[in-house]
């Protein structure tokens, strides 16, 4: 397959053309781009820029409101909310991040939850920033329904990320981030172009039977990671993004794909943590213990150090897309 | 097997008369005795009757102290620490509950960590009081040496138990609760009993290769649930319950069933979170609509409601103890 190298510069600017040229306005498209562009530069290439099409169509449609301001209210002493009014995730989980990791200088845990939202990307980098400022960062985010109940056989719930980050003295933080679904559904999209079987465990069809057929898994539901004991985190995040935040169950919550139907309206949940004062200012050195600890043995590494590796990379050499993707960005230019 | 059938008073008299001639005191007892009580109660007899032994083991050498108060200070607007002086866990988990469920009514959010604490058993049942104040609760513990880091073959973590609940109108609450380990030692100390083999997937040898050997695992290490995502899971677990705290980690924390060793000294976290002013008030009715959405598929249930039906057989019923155990409690008796 044929591909196109582009400078992190010239995706995030291409990024934001489009988005311009499908009634978004200059400052989310600018905030929009910027989170594709982090997305493909760590190699989280179903965040990236293959998602440009499917935000311009849904921007174009007025499925997303790419005028939207998010508005951020403080709910109680140590709580935030923010309506993200229909619009991009990004912008209103900047200024999230932004309110949350003030506040919590002053209270030592704070949250905010961020409702009417929409596809919001690289879990990781929802508490990397928080990270990098000294703080612990939990985040919770539920999608359209892709992942049956445990028991059950029609998708009620996202593959609902969980991102947690944890600052280190003077390196890059530990950032943990993983959908809860036992393996992305692109994956048996893949499958499913090549006409190659997947693995039993990935996915049940429409009745809920095992099956190692892609089109049958793409037609019925995702598994969970951990299977029963996964499905309970599903549940546990769902709560905690949409109940929590006011927003759309999975199964409430249209595609973040089409340009068709409601907007999705899903919910975030984010949690910053001063380890300071919890831990009587240990919490740096402990850090280093385990981390030594972990990579004392042979064979191991630490959760994150990919990305930050492939995003170096891409810094120096850019990315690549592929040509067929990078022929539709340039037919959407304005 | 035959067994002997207590109430649930007996067996909670007989737990707190044990532990006071064991070098505990009364508030201790009485306190550690009804949390035995509680998990024996809900079929979770891991955390049950078959603790007291060790626990009486434990606090007549001195490795658990039997005479701690635990010490509660507010550390930030919205952030406590319990410091349960190597004392039981349950005495500071009930101090850790009540303040934490005080504090976050003025604050949204609001979290408590336990420092030098001990085996902390049912962890359903450090949220579900939580939850029947109308809060969200979650909770994290870490706890001696039994999972490898991913690629490792070295006990590093605990099984490192994530609970969460959440309350329901008139209802009783949602409770999620589980070990990050595939399945629970527990089960592979009975195969070894019986000389049966274990599932490949639940445990690896001490050299890190898969085993169906029950000896071979139990010297070896714990599988996460979820294998690779799960590893991550351990390892936020182990942060947010020892790192925050200051407390020790897996790898350095003393087994909580032999009498002999220095305290095991490790922590736990528990968040609450008010959903009223995150939901502007719709989280009850929200939360209805998502129970019915699940129940409504043939074969789903609720996490936790098996516990609640345990429970209420088990205050009319009363419970079942091995004769062997009962016997050995009997010979314990002051």
């Amino acid at each position: 397959m044929s591909t196109v190298n582009l400078s992190l510069q010239a995706m995030n600017a291409l990024a934001k053309e489009i988005l311009i040229a499908h009634n978004t306005n200059e400052v989310n498209a600018e905030q929009v781009a910027s989170a594709l562009t982090a997305a493909e530069a760590d190699g989280q290439k179903g965040h990236g820029a293959s998602r440009i099409p499917s935000y311009a169509a849904q921007a174009k449609s007025g499925k997303v409101n790419g005028h939207a301001a998010p508005n951020l209210t403080k709910v109680a002493a140590a709580a935030l909310r923010v309506d993200a009014r229909s619009g991009f995730a990004y912008p209103a989980i900047n200024l999230a991040i932004e309110a949350v990791s003030e506040l919590v200088s002053e209270t030592g845990i704070a949250a905010v939850s961020i409702a009417n939202s929409h596809h919001s990307g690289v879990a990781g980098h929802q508490v990397e920033p928080l990270a990098q400022k000294g703080l612990i960062g939990l985040s919770f985010a539920n999608g359209p329904q892709g992942i049956a109940p445990w028991g059950g056989n029609k998708g009620l719930f996202g593959t609902n990320p969980i991102a947690f980050a944890a600052p280190r003295h003077k390196k890059k933080p530990l950032v943990v981030d993983m959908s809860m679904s036992k393996v992305a559904r692109g994956k048996v999209n893949v499958a499913a172009q090549k006409g190659e079987p997947i693995p039993e465990g990935w996915a049940v069809d429409k009745d809920g039977n095992p099956t190692t057929d892609p089109q049958a898994a793409l037609d019925g539901t995702m598994l969970p990671m951990g299977d029963a004991k996964g499905a309970q985190l599903v549940l546990m995040v769902e709560i905690l993004a949409a109940a929590l935040s006011g927003s759309q169950f999975g199964y409430e919550a249209s595609s973040f794909f089409s340009g068709e139907g409601a907007s999705p309206n899903v919910g975030q949940l984010i949690i910053a943590i001063d380890p300071g004062p919890f831990s009587r200012k240990t919490f740096a050195q402990r850090m280093e213990h385990l981390m030594r600890a972990i990579l004392d043995q042979p064979g191991t590494r630490l959760p994150g150090v990919r990305r930050f590796d492939l995003r170096d990379a891409a810094a120096e050499n850019g990315i690549d897309l592929p040509q067929e993707l990078f022929n539709d960005l340039q037919s959407l230019r304005g």
